[in-house]
């Protein structure tokens, strides 16, 4: 059996849904890798997590031909293919915005470490907060040093907790401080130049969104 | 002036991108509440917010006439209009499933009772956990009793924090206790009846992307 070639890839040409996409297939693959199971097809993926067979081939196609016709994929290859495309075998240093209820949470959300992202500093605005000196481990810095402390301390991403209100002069410093992704919780869309990369997650939108189907049904 | 009229709405018609974009407009005027602004016109509300203002102004119209030429919206009436239309001034009994790390989060998290969710009761697969009663005067029960439960307490919502392994049982059994919408955080897709209204949050695409950008850039 020939190795699966990986293509030298244009990523600026692959879209941004299948980047979202290949999480999820990685998701699948852990689950089958879990379950025992060695090798599947497109169609088997599909049929699995209710996704398309032709668009898991396609997605996977900007990056190289990783199945054997006739066999499908090897189960542990692909998703070593697809950690190595996501970056997920890299670490990121990440800093934290805001130490409120979310921010607290997000500490101890154990999907940050999965994915990379090691949490390097917390800033906040709360002078008794910053006097606690640090959160398991994690410094907390007052957020006005932040400009000077993202270079030193080589920080690639920035989670922003912070209310909405400070959200905005919060990414602003950030950008300038020469951080390129943004993971964003404050609810409210943020207006940064094209460059930078930014998820929202904006839970209240989730349950308002809830809350009407519920009303109106 | 005339009272803004509230129109007979068909729900039906309603797309789902709109009701998303009223959780932003809220978001909006609750902020131009907060700064003391009376009222704004679509434009205005737009170029805060980075939105569109003939998408403003058509998301308005399915469900009434609450501008005034040459004024603009009321900022507190509008606001409370789409408190209206998303049911926020109800409250709803909500079951969280699943008491790990991101459970215990979203128990603390003050979103939700600001969205009217009331969480009556956990439910969890660990008997230990089972064994300690209650978290914050919530009562904790072993998770095959909700079927049971479910009805008995009235739930209309569910919010599954489970492992991924788990979710698909759990969310079936949840709908065949009568429940209609689900909040889910597992990083699975959901299989469910077409009348079951689902949101899915998935930090770890949105984790696994930014990775994606920061390797490729």
């Amino acid at each position: 059996m020939n190795k699966p070639e990986r293509k030298s890839v244009d990523l600026d040409k692959v879209p941004e849904h299948t980047i979202s996409r290949l999480s999820l297939y990685l998701r699948g693959l852990n689950y089958l890798e879990e379950q025992g199971v060695l090798t599947v097809s497109s169609e088997a993926l599909a049929r699995h997590f209710g996704l398309n067979a032709a668009q898991i081939r396609k997605d996977l196609a900007y990056f190289g031909d990783f199945g054997v016709r006739g066999v499908g994929y090897n189960v542990i290859e692909l998703r070593e293919h697809l950690r190595d495309i996501l970056g997920l075998n890299r670490n990121w240093r990440v800093a934290l915005f805001g130490l409120g209820n979310l921010g607290r949470a997000l500490l101890s959300y154990r999907g940050f470490s999965k994915a990379g992202f090691n949490i390097a500093v917390v800033f906040e605005a709360s002078p008794e907060i910053v006097a606690q000196g640090e959160i398991h481990g994690i410094p907390i810095r007052p957020i006005d040093q932040a400009k000077q402390l993202l270079p030193e301390l080589g920080v690639q991403m920035a989670i922003l907790t912070v209310p909405a209100t400070a959200a905005q002069e919060v990414a602003n410093s950030v950008v300038e401080a020469g951080v390129g992704a943004i993971l964003n919780f404050a609810p409210l869309p943020l207006q940064l130049p094209p460059e930078i990369k930014v998820r929202s997650v904006d839970l209240t939108v989730n349950l308002e969104n809830l809350s009407y189907f519920l009303h109106s049904s």
